[in-house]
């Protein structure tokens, strides 16, 4: 057995199942491997940052890593952003990147690059396999490092002639059965802090978005009054009717600093705070008020939903009754332009149960959170590390990890531009998306900060920037382009019929809510 | 003026006159003084691959770099795998990449990003400019730099309170007249090894294979008996009827060392030799013959139209007559089905004169460079660094520094999907170019090199891999998707009439040739 075949079925032996791939000549052993042992699932992604959202997709849903397959250094280079977004996430992706045979590199071909400097930026553990005896065991690490909780870019570099030469007997990772236990110091502290009577919020982050992490959360605001707050974007909230409803903090500096602004105590799980995404002149960096006294229950790397029960344990918090969202239909909206508050009552009227919802909807969004709390239970994806082009393969690879579930993605249209390839992925694989293009027709955003740094009239060259108009994209043309049905709407009545076909089509579904 | 504008009007005085964008909220300071001043042409791509590819098609056919804006780490990766290409083709281009204001790198915010490990891969300099009264003499250095002989890759970060703190006078760069001046020494070596009468051969790069290089290293090949020969993929080669040609050196290696065997001297200007695009178990990386004396006249960096000029001297060669390509029009394809020797012919017969040609065809274009040797006077853009989605970038930049010169982009499928983008910004800047997709529904390559490993018939994984089948793409409706006009044909004479077509439309016009 080669190289790449111990490679792929040391893979299949750790636990992976799927491979999201676009390959090169220099990946083709390995290639071979996948396809004289079936041992995975291989979906083909037209551009690397649809694999590698994917991939980011894939693990949020399944709560295990995907691999991918990716084609030396330019290949990862096309997936950066999305890899990015995916560290970002805490999400854990096993990349496999073919480079060429070592002893190629010293002249300096065309691909040639630095392939290890490329991935470094946007992994947790890189390392380039030099044995084909080796890879086996490095494919072991690699996976470990990936599952590592809660999640970890492991990105492991396979030059062709490690791929081709005689390899090992697979080797299986050995995976930790659970994350690095919480500090009982911490957790006392905190019980102390949200039983002090002052004004106070946990500040949730990973895994403790979703059961039981958020019951434990919610008992604990119950005794203590304590709010529930997360990140402006977040890797999975399980949310809806019958769950703990969770603020999530303004992307708007101003209104994050309102929210905040009565806090004295704030509990975190996971090492975030709560921060501008950007910069400003005159405003701070930093949303939390004066005087508010950070508490850090649990980092990224311990057992959150842990440090929770034992919050509550410290709180004798167990029987309290937690507040959950009621289920709340809108009504369905009559005549009228399409508008993001309409296409939210819709959304949130219909949405199935169970569905999963991808957020790459950028200002049209900027409403959602509440619009949608009622809605019936859904878990909610969002771009985490601000590099959009993530909700087109988010869906893709939420998909593929959920068959039987309904995957809706609510996207810009100005987003959804960097990787519209992944529509094609959608229809080859009948994956069953239903995709609605907020078509706003501008990068709306840079409008807002154009306005923001203190340009009350953006000029010609900053209008042409910032429109995505002359020419309009056509949505449906696009999609159609790759496969995938599609229709336009202008009206808010035709979008309900549009988005109710949606649902009812099993597979992918595009409709362009122009406004 | 802010450091913003003090960079916007350092860029002009150095002679930057375009700036291919896609920014972002870090941005916004520039692109005020972008709109304020009015100073650069702004050209809005919908991905930064496409930014990045079009200011590499852009320098290669005006002779001078564009600036990019690109939106932090993210946005420079996503523009990564067309810079990798750039470099490889010796390209200049000012990179200007936004980032977090200093103080805001510490919160981690979502975008935060390692940006000079991102572009340290790809960049032959990096700076960030840590203050706003530094940055008209760092944006200095970026143009110096980039247009330093043969062209770098020049990558200023400019954080965002660099851009609104108060700026200094804008700085002109200090651009040298000319290259370094080549070696007389090994003048005088290359001169005694063409004189030698074994059999040698000129290893041209660069700009030696535009006028008036390519007449000097004729005129040696005529008095000396040498072949002209050039890498297989060439930034810009000026050819056709009236020109010297060039062999270029086969990409199948087989083909390449049985081309190059009879070879005992080859003579280099630039520091390429020929080598295998990738390796293979039982084929050399080198493909020139054992014995065969490598002679180095000029370097990257040195003056090799100069070196060439001197070598006519030593030689005593200004007086011979070099042997130049006749003009040859093949005659227009009958009826048939349309494949790529009939849209070659059609090509080669329809080429306006000073036409661009951008070739991302690969296994399509195989044969093209016998097959339009003797097509009107043209130049030859290719894809340098083998990662595959610079085409149709290439082609939009070269249409703007060529106004009034047709652009052919001659596209594979596979290839152009990773950066259709860019048919969006062809569009809305009405840029003259046709492109022709070879659809032949594959990564027909990966097909072939499968067979090289050792499998001779693909399973259904690879199959599933390799095809771009499944569903179909539809080229015609993913171009109207982005207005641009275009249609199918199947039939070498609709292929003709399409074509002509495409030639007549002032304007970007889209022909998918499915074969």
């Amino acid at each position: 057995m080669n190289g790449a075949e111990s490679l792929v079925r040391t893979l299949k032996l750790s636990g992976i199942d799927v491979c999201f791939t676009n390959p090169g000549t220099s990946e083709m052993h390995f290639m071979a491997a996948l396809d004289r042992t079936d041992a995975l699932r291989c979906v083909l992604g037209l551009q690397e940052n649809v694999v590698t959202g994917a991939a980011d997709g894939y693990a949020r849903m399944a709560g295990k890593p995907a691999a991918t397959l990716l084609h030396l250094g330019p290949g990862l280079a096309n997936g950066l952003a999305n890899l990015h977004n995916a560290n970002k996430a805490c999400t854990g992706i096993v990349n496999i990147v073919g480079d060429h045979a070592t002893y190629h590199i010293e002249v300096d071909a065309p691909l040639t690059a630095d392939v290890e400097g490329i991935a470094r930026p946007v992994s947790d553990w890189v390392k380039t396999s030099p044995t084909s005896e080796g890879i086996a065991a490095d494919g072991a690490e690699a996976v470990r490092q990936a599952t590592t909780h809660p999640g970890r870019i492991a990105t492991l570099i396979l030059p062709a002639n490690t791929a081709w030469g005689e390899g090992s007997e697979p080797v299986a990772a050995s995976i930790p059965n659970a994350p690095a236990p919480p500090d009982a110091d911490k957790v006392e502290a905190a019980a102390k802090a949200l039983s002090s009577g002052a004004a106070a919020a946990l500040y949730l982050k990973g895994n403790v978005l979703r059961e039981p992490g958020l019951t434990f959360a919610a008992k604990i605001a119950a005794k203590t009054g304590a709010r529930l707050l997360a990140p402006t974007s977040n890797a999975r909230i399980d949310r809806g009717a019958g769950r703990a409803a969770v603020e999530r903090v303004p992307y708007v500096v101003a209104q994050a600093v309102e929210r905040l602004a009565p806090l004295k105590h704030i509990v975190g799980i996971g090492d975030a705070e709560p921060v501008a995404f950007f910069a400003y002149p005159d405003k701070p960096s930093r949303v939390l008020p004066e005087g508010c006294q950070r508490h850090h229950l649990a980092s990224d790397d311990e057992d959150g939903v842990r440090a929770l029960e034992m919050l509550c344990d410290a709180l004798d918090a167990h029987g309290a009754a937690p507040e959950l969202a009621e289920r709340s239909v809108p009504e369905l909206p009559g005549a009228g332009a399409v508008d993001p508050d309409t296409i939210a009552a819709t959304v949130a009227a219909l949405l199935p149960e169970g569905a999963v919802v991808v957020d790459e909807s950028i200002t049209s969004g900027r409403n959602l959170n509440w619009q949608t709390a009622g809605a019936a239970p859904h878990s909610w994806l969002s771009l985490c590390g601000g590099s959009i082009g993530d909700g087109f393969p988010l869906a893709t690879g939420a998909a593929i990890a959920c068959p039987d579930q309904k995957v809706i993605d609510l996207q810009s249209d100005g987003s959804g531009m960097y990787t519209l390839q992944a529509l094609w992925t959608q229809a080859r694989e009948n994956l069953d998306v239903t995709t609605v293009v907020f078509a706003n027709r501008a990068y709306k955003i840079l409008q807002g900060e154009m306005t923001a740094v203190g340009v009350e009239e953006p000029g010609r060259v900053a209008r042409d920037m910032f429109g995505l108009d002359r020419p309009n994209l056509d949505w449906v043309s696009l999609s159609k382009g790759m496969g995938v049905d599609a229709e336009k709407v202008e009206d808010a009545v035709a979008f309900t019929e549009a988005f109710q076909r949606g649902l009812a089509t099993p597979g992918p579904y595009v409709i362009e809510a122009v406004f």
